[in-house]
């Protein structure tokens, strides 16, 4: 089974974090970003008004945390050294990410950011007032191309959101409340991952599930980040639903149009246009294709189609840890697409009255493709 | 009832952005952060790799976004005039805000960041390569005092999250599985919030609920930030727990350490240590009270005691639109409470095996303070 990051990613991404250190010829790579922090280290952490900053040179790791994460960082195998501060703002986390740089002889650092996010609070010095500064974003480039474990974590998180998916589709019918069915659908789905994995389970949430299944419904639909409204489901409703599970911090991304009942004739005349679209993406999908051809080729078809106006997005983004992460399938990325990368594939269609799409996320081979989420796409199975 | 954010409210926050604009001496005040946009224009979106930029003149309200938003601005009563680009990265959100810019008349403006946050994946232009751009973080300020208003949506978050606290606690015994208490929690809490609000529901939530509850157990508790494991409860566990409700963006904060049987004579005393140390803090709220002096009140309470090595982290901080606002309840804190302040009180404890926080939300007001949170705190009523 494969349901958390095995130990040596960790070693590859380190030695990969030091390719960098030494081209760049710096004495140390720093991250304030949470997810970058959790990439190269292991440790994740819930963002607040505190710091947190991990510092990386040819032979030590090294971390500065605030007085609450002490006991989490402290068993990491792969931090060398910890320091803390008793929380912000009494404590001077750049401070003492500084003094950290000056005992690891670190006296100029390439860094993701030149000291904490202002968003949540923190107000104190840069890190540039304390040692020579230069801006990086290696981790979120080594973020493209995910390794086969990673892609086998996202593979896991395709298995139970399918399930959670399932049981969407099962407690869906006219009256029902559709946020209702959504946290069932989530309940029971992270129930079945806990008791299946048992000890296998990385235990990553606090207060709520692993699995997350939901839809928006009706008229929301037409808006591509429409909301669920507080009104029970109705015969002939459009659903577009979403469903995932975190294994181990990594995400897959399911997504269906389905239907309360038999779709009307042009409801059903929209579905299989969007389901052309997402055939043609996912068939021209593969190592070496340039990103923007990708997105180029669904709006042609949609354009000969005579709907390019109900047309509001690219066709999809890589997926990891982040639930967005670059590249960008869009017509005016730069690249091509390369063994490892983890693509959501989903052109929409928006009209006046619904909208309509599928996600699949699919993974990038040495010579083709690995598509990872395999709930039906067909209208049949989609008609609830 | 108070389920929503008034329309007078954005006309006294707008009012106070402009004064700024005019004291500041520029021709626009401009944000790309979401928060900030939503408290300036009401129009709240999920972050992703599409920036998008509010720009506040003294008679203009202007916004750039990507297609898929477009519609749900475009009804904003507020917004004077909607700019887009197709996606990211083939249109140019910073350089269509630029051109947004101009139209308005503003070569000079105060920003909340110069140009899109990089985390989510934007790689373009800074604003100031097109205009004059000093810094701001006027909405941060204004969001310290909260109006009225907007502690009476905290109260009905309140509301909410104590029933859903109630359902905690009623379906909490040995051999349950805390995730799944926790979600069917959050589904009845959301449900009942959902049933009894009816149209008077703000839809904020996207294929999820608007209540949540749940909680971390044993071991895990030792940590300020544990996570539930996936282990049955078993007699004799000590639990944190939390909930919360969104009410039109709004949060507040419920959590509470309870037994799973009777406590230990050890569990039960450092129960009511940490329970005298919030009583002590809550009756030190109040206007112009020193933040520092509160967190050093508990501070010297634990001291007395002989518990401060187990204390790990700061009394409490604001809580509004962000479940981490600032300023805090700390030691290092510069300034006072103020009328509109709405804290979280939390001062924890924690030993080698168990931890012990409860936390309410109190707003501080013209002459005392407002407890919103009210779920009882005496050990028998968290004894299960």
């Amino acid at each position: 089974m494969h349901t958390e990051v095995p130990g040596g990613e960790f070693d590859r991404r380190l030695d990969a974090v030091r390719d960098r250190i030494a081209d760049a010829g710096v004495d140390a790579g720093v991250w304030f970003g949470a997810t970058s922090i959790e990439y190269v280290s292991g440790f994740a952490h819930i963002r607040t008004e505190r710091p947190v900053v991990l510092a990386v040179t040819i032979d030590e790791v090294a971390i500065t945390v605030p007085r609450l994460e002490v006991e989490r960082v402290s068993g990491n195998p792969r931090i060398d050294a910890v320091y803390s501060y008793f929380d912000y703002p009494q404590g001077a986390p750049v401070e003492t990410a500084a003094g950290m740089l000056d005992d690891l002889g670190a006296a100029s650092v390439a860094a993701d950011m030149d000291g904490a996010p202002g968003v949540m609070g923190y107000e104190g010095p840069a890190l540039s007032e304390f040692v020579d500064v230069e801006s990086q974003d290696w981790v979120a480039r080594l973020r493209y191309a995910k390794s086969n474990a990673e892609i086998e974590l996202i593979r896991e998180s395709a298995r139970w959101a399918n399930l959670a998916h399932r049981y969407l589709a099962e407690h869906t019918e006219a009256g029902a409340h559709p946020v209702t069915v959504s946290q069932r659908a989530s309940l029971e789905g992270s129930r079945a991952m806990l008791d299946a994995l048992g000890d296998e389970y990385a235990v990553r949430t606090r207060g709520d599930g692993p699995v997350h299944a939901g839809y928006i419904a009706g008229e929301q639909t037409r808006l591509p980040h429409g909301h669920t409204a507080n009104e029970r489901l109705r015969e002939g409703d459009v659903l577009v639903t979403g469903a995932t599970a975190n294994v181990d911090g990594y995400h897959s991304e399911l997504e269906r149009t389905m239907f309360v009942g038999e779709p009307s004739d042009e409801q059903a005349d929209y579905f299989e246009l969007m389901l052309e679209a997402q055939t043609i993406a996912i068939d021209a999908l593969g190592p070496g294709v340039e990103l923007a051809y990708v997105d180029d080729l669904v709006t042609e078809y949609f354009a000969e189609q005579g709907v390019a106006e109900h047309a509001q997005h690219h066709v999809g983004h890589n997926i990891g840890l982040g639930a967005h992460e670059p590249p960008y399938i869009d017509a005016g990325a730069d690249g091509t697409m390369e063994p490892g990368h983890v693509y959501t594939i989903e052109p929409g269609i928006y009209t006046d009255t619904y909208g309509y799409r599928h996600s699949d996320t699919v993974a990038i081979t040495e010579d083709g493709t690995d598509r990872l989420t395999y709930f039906p796409r067909d209208i049949e199975s989609n008609t609830l």
